[in-house]
């Protein structure tokens, strides 16, 4: 289904505000079969009263059984289809460096490697050589001339960079350089249409000129080139839901996210006070929020129960904060699971609720994974949150008559 | 939602093992309103602690208030969009009794029939002639020949029996012969595109020479063609789960449809307890099992309610024994319903249950249709179930970065 193009011509103005209160990796699991997950175990007494006031329900980020990285996970709460709005690696690399893609870019994720005097490759990582000496190498890149094209190169951690090729006439569609292999050199850029042949020589020269920079290098000599990719095209929140929206993230992926669908990025907060202290000041400019905290999803990630926990517990106390400014409709909710039993992302629908005047209330009584099994939005897929927010801001009218 | 495109580029390999057990027609309906259904009356210990510590749901087989055939049904269970991937009769009927069809042939249901003088059907069912007469008469439509092709004729019950035309250049395109009426010759064979011309032509002449051989008779002189079907391609579970999958079944049409998909037939077990002895010798060699039970789904479909809560128990008992090989994750589900209220395939949603070590457990206590209306799986699609399958096996990585 296309909820797009089913809700678009159905959008109304108004005044209302609607709240998207985003704790990444927000689900979880028990630590024995049984017992109760981060979320339960937490001490969460405001979205408790909100699950109790409003109706929950558990998201499918993307599918049953799929575990979404972040892009996936952000568009399908943002209402665009994950499965049809692929976000390329190198675009959301570049992204998450807090690197603005402009529409003549193609961004690409490079890996350092070495190669013996024949060419070949002997390290596909370059030993992962650390941050502190890669960084000097990659920003030397940036002496690469080749005319015609704009030519940015950025570090990102270990073997890994980023560089975006700015300029009229390039595709994005260029096959991997990494041959997967070592003892062979790498692989020239292959351009897999007529539109982006251009790119593919300029990708070849880069390299070209990278490896005469690099030459006598003993930790990283030469690099590969992964995951073309122009930057995505997304219909803004604007054309599709008639909302003047803003993203009030800490960390760069967040806010590039939020960039790519049109969201305008508010204030450099390091903190969650500060962040809502940027919501304060914003208040009246905006239709939309979204609020990005980070700190359920990494603690997940490190497999910290306790501290996913307190994080949690630190995600529940900035709500009566958010409350205080009345939003009609306030939604809380994760991009998708991070147990910390898993370590990882995972497949685990994602308790979500939502709070408005009308939004006819169920019987749970808690925020958590069992309580919100028997919420009244179900189990439902991301991307229809959107619609449900704006039908309960009463910004959608009746389709069909 | 395309599953398979999905899932394909995200598979990962691993030790796991995958067991789905399988109760045909598993679902049901109370004798009375508000009453057990069979599931909830019969003594299921086995299933009932799994229900406990895994996770439940209902399934739906192909589409609310569809009634699947075994086809779709288990095409759904294996992952198979059942609206996508349809098995044209003539291959059902032939994989049904056991026929391994191959890439150059193409099926064909056949009825006999009874004409008159003049040719004109008198009876599109030759009286539905018994099978102990019919069998002969389709053996002796074996000494049909036609050059350049190979034929089969296989006796099913009845009036029904089998043909599979073998050669190059066979076409599965090619309308019913049936008029749907009497007092009307049978039609002749016509291909509806260019590529079963030849089918057609060779239809046709199956049909004269068969007539010729049925001269005189008197129940059965004569015979129409319907449901023409080559083989249907499906993608293998080796192809699209990376899964080295084997079935373990009694009935030839559960044998045929697990070999569409690529499973190997392990074994010709009789009975369960055979079917689990094939299983233990087999353990070591394959990454995913398909058990099927039948009993549930006849014991249904003859109306006999205490019969399938016997048939029921009789499938729980065999769970322990399963459960000592220590599967990774083990799934109790049913292809459909077949209340033994209605004697037939239905459209209610079927108990499901999953039990692996990271699968969230919900509150259900016992399995059984009003339990799994509480669980964790929701009400889902069949096809995601094996989505749901491989993300407990740790066997599918993350969807976009």
């Amino acid at each position: 289904m296309d909820t797009h193009a089913l809700i678009q011509p159905l959008v109304a103005k108004n005044n209302t505000k609607i709240v998207m209160y985003v704790a990444d990796g927000l689900g979880g699991l028990p630590q024995q079969p049984g017992g109760k997950t981060e979320l339960e175990t937490a001490h969460t007494p405001h979205l408790d009263k909100l699950a109790r006031d409003g109706v929950c329900g558990l998201s499918i980020p993307v599918a049953p059984g799929i575990a979404p990285g972040s892009g996936p996970g952000h568009l399908g709460l943002f209402g665009y289809d994950p499965v049809k709005y692929l976000i390329g690696r190198g675009a959301l690399e570049a992204t998450g460096i807090g690197f603005e893609l402009g529409p003549n870019d193609v961004a690409v994720r490079a890996n350092f490697c070495t190669i013996d005097a024949k060419g070949n490759i002997t390290d596909r990582r370059a030993g992962r050589i650390a941050s502190e000496e890669s960084a000097p190498l990659a920003i030397r890149l940036r002496q690469v001339k080749i005319a015609g094209v704009e030519i940015f190169v950025e570090p990102v951690k270990e073997h890994r960079f980023v560089i975006v090729f700015r300029g009229p006439g390039l595709g994005g569609d260029v096959l991997d350089t990494d041959p997967q292999a070592t003892g062979v050199p790498p692989l020239d850029p292959v351009a897999s249409n007529a539109g982006s042949q251009k790119t593919a020589e300029i990708a070849k020269e880069f390299v070209r000129q990278a490896k005469e920079l690099l030459k006598g290098e003993t930790k990283a000599n030469c690099c590969t080139l992964r995951g073309f990719a122009a930057k995505p095209s997304l219909p803004t929140y604007e054309e599709v839901y008639g909302l003047k929206a803003a993203a009030i993230a800490v960390y760069p992926m967040y806010k590039g996210l939020a960039r790519l669908v049109g969201m305008d990025i508010l204030g450099s907060a390091k903190t969650l006070d500060e962040q809502i202290e940027v919501l304060k000041a914003n208040w009246a400019k905006y239709d939309f929020f979204f609020i990005h905290f980070k700190y359920t999803d990494s603690t997940g990630e490190d497999g910290n129960f306790d501290a996913k926990v307190k994080r949690t517990e630190e995600y529940d106390a900035a709500v009566p904060k958010i409350l205080e400014l009345k939003p009609d409709v306030f939604i809380s909710t994760g991009d998708h699971s991070t147990p910390s039993m898993l370590a990882s992302h995972s497949w685990h629908p994602v308790p979500t609720l939502l709070w408005a005047k009308h939004c006819r209330t169920d019987a749970c009584q808690s925020f958590g994974e069992s309580e919100c099994l028997r919420g009244g939005l179900g189990q439902f897929e991301a991307k229809h949150l959107m619609t449900l927010a704006l039908a309960n801001a009463g910004r959608l009218g009746k389709f069909g008559a």
